[in-house]
């Protein structure tokens, strides 16, 4: 057949042809017919026809007249009537995702207005990153960090009075010399890991399974408190500048969560570009802040507005443990560093060149950022309120009670939600990652209407949600519980790099081990330090989930493990050349016309049927027996008295009794039903059926067949 | 074969042997075979063996040697193995009962601790009541409405201030007339009706269905409110006596509800005995407290306590309506009047008699105490309070607050929570009415483990304990919704007994009439009354409710009936000679053990089997069908391709098509089922069968057949 020539069939035929090397149904798919049918998929599907039943499209691949060419051709069916449907490859039209039931259709249609309409799979985007928005998407989190980095010093501090305030700049240039090792490090996991070197494949591949998951663990733990921290501190950076409500805050934290919910239900296409702005508006925001408090602090002009918290007296003496507990409390400004590592297939060629840059650049900017918002609270002498954030005082101090104070303030808020956003795309990936090697429910591989990973999205939404309520929304009483998670995975990735390079022996191993061994040294010292001086305050919460957590993802891998092996064919398993015969058990109360349908039913499936009446007196059984003759005589009745009344039971005693007689064949049970018009008639008619149901389903070698008498209208 | 010669191939078979006349399996079931059937049933089953599977009897039935002469044979299997299974009778032993999971095991546990073990039908009760218990068990009711009628009285002429309370006794006088009218015309009812005179019967038989709705919800409603009123009023009269417990009064009456609940689902069998002993004690208690108290007042000797109410200025004057108001509340008095013409057929022979002279007795107690009480306080002056009954304050001022008060009250309390008790037998008995003639739903009409009418027990004590909460165990609150509905049934009944003698035309059928007319006539107008003068406060609610539940009742009937029409056989209907093949569609995902499985089975009820797969890429399309022609190559394979990645759609689309190319065959769908171990496992499984199930389950001419893979242990 010539590729233009429209099939007499099918008069709506349209052809689109495209060459092709291999054919369809017997080599192995190739990366290049790959690329071919994600073309073939992107081309919008035919629009549907005005007729009820256009749900399918006939698909048909044929190969062409010269030489590996090959054509796709859509068929449209006329007037709903697919040519032929017992064979072939069809494709469904968006008029499939249309429930039935109106509370199906209802639901859709909630789910349209708020995510919006479903996406085709060949709609994934393929979007690349600038450096630039790149920045912007992958620092947020790390930067959002300074928000709050500061006040957990000064917090910590104080418990030795306002002397002590004057260690927040030491202990910060220290966080920043963690920094600095940390991204070093990471900078060669970037290098070595092209395709995206995230704590958990990069432990998978080079310390196994259990450390793999230690690292998958924390970093779910931390995603899951980024969430809360980030929306925590957001809500408190917005009510420092509106304290009036300040007393709805966990509501209008909860109430942040629900939409960026929504808003990564609905799938971010244009990501980039929304995270650009705010990201940039921060990082310029507080960089005047920090010249326009650095000039009133080094040229003595008093601040805008005295912020200078009055003298308190420590509870405890400054020792090293305390300033250790302010280090580890000042830990939280590395949270999200690793968020390049994980992203690099996202940057534009050459990927690693530009997320090292990129990596350094935020490294950079977060130093300054937090060592510059730390000098300024010193200098200004601010301590942290329950209702007023560092930042904000800091502010106000510069720049008055002013519309560039509203902007510092808005900024940070808004970062701080964009981070809380970041965990929204990294906690589903890596759930997506986890269930693909069956370590988490495979419901977290499937993606939603619009593409998004929703079961992760919805987990995340909810495990947040709760540590919200839990923490009333407190950033200072969620932080203890953060750190230690995130610095359990640095340290397995490093660690990771350093047997990496130990393997590999590839050119400079030695220099390169050196750099992850340090950094692995480091973060896991680190990790130390904030899980002794940080246990009693939180992080012994972390410390016991992340175990639990871990034989959980143990148990679900064992299971599909099991699932998997029970389910795999051997090589010459293959269906039964000669089919057996069902033993077939019809159990029914009276003969009507829903029963005949029935018994016609069992009879069409096999020769071999029994029916089964269960009653509590013998004059209906035997009144049953009278009519059966005549009416379906054919069937041998097998009438089970059931002095108790009970209808289950006895039926059970039956099917086990039969089951013992026909040992090798699966029995079926063929359950007359009767379907009413409306749902409320349901509790017209006893539900035996369904208790029988479920009851059977769990029986072994047993088929239940449902057949539905329907009402005539 | 000979009678006493044991099956040799059953070696525990046990004959008993009796004569009968009929063919078991052609003659239509005699009134003497019924009588046999009851008696052979009523032989206690054979204990079961202690071997696994000794659910099931054998259950012979053979002609003798003798003409008419019937052998029935009960044959206990040996190790659980039946001799023949395909057809016969058997009994099912206790042991069906125990359910198989560890939840329904833990669930008739709990049961079998609360209610009870299981009662075979057999074990059904045939008690015959004599005068004396039949008095205490119809009577409860009907007496026990003194305890609170007064009150009523009291409190609504005391509107009209303390000066009004003369009233009180001639408003009682006019109820006592009432009482001899409607009794009067009652004892007509039984001498008609000795099989039962219930007004839904005697309204439907004479007037027609929609009067003998009006009358069956009028009582139904009656009923709820008989529990929610004598329990509350019973709570009132305890903690008249026990003040301290006044605030959990609520609480108290609710417990009472649950108590009366678990006995009633008992079944209460000794009941008669039981009922005996507080009502006696009652009448006795109060008419002691009558002559104490009448002695008091007469010999002028001052009352043990003052109880004696301050002077009180009413709010409006004394009017015909203030006395008319006052008579309604009154009416209260003649509640439960009606139980004893429900329940003819409970007494010892001559029933009818019996029951006359039984109402005759009730009515002339009821009035001596009601009258009785009215009386004392009027002359002891007290007025009903919040905290304490009139009969609490009557009996305190006859003996002082010593242990005649006490069992006074105890007797009060008791006898009103038997005549709650009453309604618990005659709301389920009128559904179990209803649901026979189709205006109730029919589980009403199942007897539940202990032969109880469960369903019906349960709606009582849920809507009583509604009412109970709502008006928070007010008893002045809920009188008034209380009398309209029974005085309705009142007016019904007694008119259908006109109707009745108009058209039979018996001897005396004039003087008949005459007085159930006037019955007729005058409950008629006291209904009008009553719901005239208490319409605002509360009647409405009665009166809304009636008409409602009357249309309910409709739509029920119109559903059965429908149904019946639906269902019912023609003459010649019968079963199909030759069966169809039916078309089998297969959904899969992928080829493993228990999609073989599944395909297998297909093959084995029908040649005709298609398999389908759902998948979001044409890659893993592709995959499947290269594996497919090895494994499964004689079942034709369809692929739908889903760029929205849902299954369910596509696929209904799929089966809308074949059904069209099918259209005269029902379509099979077989749906190969994974069913883990533990049911948490099923978290680890997309339920996409269950959701096509739910939604197969409403499509006409589709049957579904469940064919569960178990994991192998």
């Amino acid at each position: 057949m010539k590729q233009s020539e429209p099939d007499p069939r099918a008069p709506e035929a349209k052809g689109s042809h495209e060459p092709d090397t291999s054919d369809a149904s017997e080599k192995p798919t190739s990366d290049r017919e790959n690329e071919q049918n994600r073309n073939e998929s992107k081309q919008p599907p035919p629009a549907a026809l005005p007729g009820a039943e256009a749900d399918l499209y006939w698909r048909e691949v044929r190969k062409g007249a010269l030489p590996g060419e090959r054509y796709v051709r859509i068929v449209r069916p006329q007037a709903g009537k697919l040519r032929r449907i017992e064979r072939g490859r069809f494709q469904a039209t968006e008029r499939t995702l249309v429930g039935r039931s109106w509370l199906s259709r209802f639901w859709s249609r909630v789910r349209r207005i708020l995510i919006g309409r479903p996406l085709t799979t060949a709609d994934l985007p393929h979007e690349r990153l600038s450096k630039t928005k790149a920045l912007a998407v992958f620092a947020s989190d790390a930067l959002s960090s300074s928000a709050y980095a500061t006040d957990e010093i000064l917090l910590a501090l104080l418990a030795a009075g306002t002397m002590a305030l004057q260690w927040t700049l030491p202990v910060a240039m220290a966080i920043v010399m963690l920094v600095a090792i940390v991204v070093t490090s990471y900078r060669q996991t970037i290098r070595a890991y092209p395709h995206g070197g995230g704590s958990y494949m990069v432990t998978r591949d080079n310390l196994g399974t259990i450390p793999s998951l230690f690292a998958a663990s924390s970093l779910l733990v931390g995603y899951v408190l980024t969430v809360a921290v980030s929306i925590s501190s957001g809500v408190a950076n917005f009510t420092s500048a509106v304290p009036d409500l300040f007393e709805y805050r966990v509501q209008i934290a909860l109430a942040f969560i629900a939409v960026i919910t929504l808003v990564n239900l609905r799938g971010v296409r244009e990501s980039g570009t929304i995270f650009a702005a705010p990201t940039y508006v921060f990082i310029l925001a507080v960089l005047s802040m920090l010249v326009v408090g650095g000039w009133r602090l080094m040229a003595g002009v008093p601040p805008a507005e005295d912020v200078r918290s009055p003298v308190i007296e420590g509870s405890e003496a400054l020792s090293l443990l305390l300033l250790m507990r302010a280090f580890s409390s000042g830990c939280a400004a590395l949270t999200g560093t690793e968020a390049v590592a994980d992203g690099v297939p996202a940057f534009k060629p050459p990927e690693w060149k530009n997320a090292r840059t990129t990596l350094t650049i935020m490294a950079v900017t977060l130093s300054v950022l937090f060592v510059g918002i730390s000098f300024l609270a010193v200098g200004f002498g601010v301590v942290p309120q329950e209702d007023e954030t560092v930042v904000s005082q800091v502010a106000r101090a510069s720049f008055g009670d002013s519309v560039p104070y509203y902007i510092v303030q808005s900024a940070t808020m808004l970062i701080l939600v964009l981070a809380a956003n970041t965990a929204f795309a990294d906690f589903p990936r890596l759930s997506f990652f986890l269930a693909r090697d069956h370590f988490m429910p495979h419901q977290f591989q499937l993606r939603g209407d619009r593409l998004a990973f929703s079961t992760g999205i919805t987990a995340l939404a909810v495990l947040a949600g709760l540590l919200v309520l839990g923490f009333r929304a407190d950033t200072h009483a969620l932080i203890p519980l953060y750190a230690v998670g995130v610095f359990i995975s640095f340290t397995f990735s490093q660690a990771s790099m350093v047997r990496r390079w130990w393997k590999s022996r590839e050119p400079s191993w030695r220099r390169n081990m050196l750099v992850n061994g340090i950094g692995a040294f480091t973060t896991g010292v680190v990790t130390l330090v904030v899980a002794v001086t940080k246990f009693q305050s939180g992080a012994w919460i972390t410390l016991v989930i992340l175990p639990t957590f871990i034989l959980l993802l143990l148990g679900i891998n064992r299971h599909y493990r099991r699932v998997n092996a029970a389910l795999s064919l051997g090589p010459s398993d293959r269906l039964l050349e000669e089919p057996y015969k069902p033993h077939v058990i019809v159990p029914l109360q009276g003969l009507h016309r829903g029963t005949i349908y029935a018994l016609n039913y069992a009879r069409s499936i096999s020769p071999d049927v029994v029916a089964v009446t269960v009653t509590d007196s013998a004059e209906e059984g035997e009144a049953l027996r009278r009519d059966w003759g005549r009416i379906a005589g054919e069937v041998p009745l097998v009438i089970l008295e059931s002095p108790y009344r009970t209808l289950v039971g006895p039926l059970l005693a039956y099917i086990d009794a039969a089951q013992a007689r026909h040992p090798d064949t699966p029995l079926t049970i063929v359950l007359p039903e009767f379907v009413p018009r409306h749902w409320w008639e349901f509790f017209l008619h006893n539900q035996t059926a369904l208790r029988l149901k479920a009851t059977l389903f769990f029986r072994p070698n047993t088929a239940v067949v449902d057949v539905p008498f329907h009402l005539p209208e």
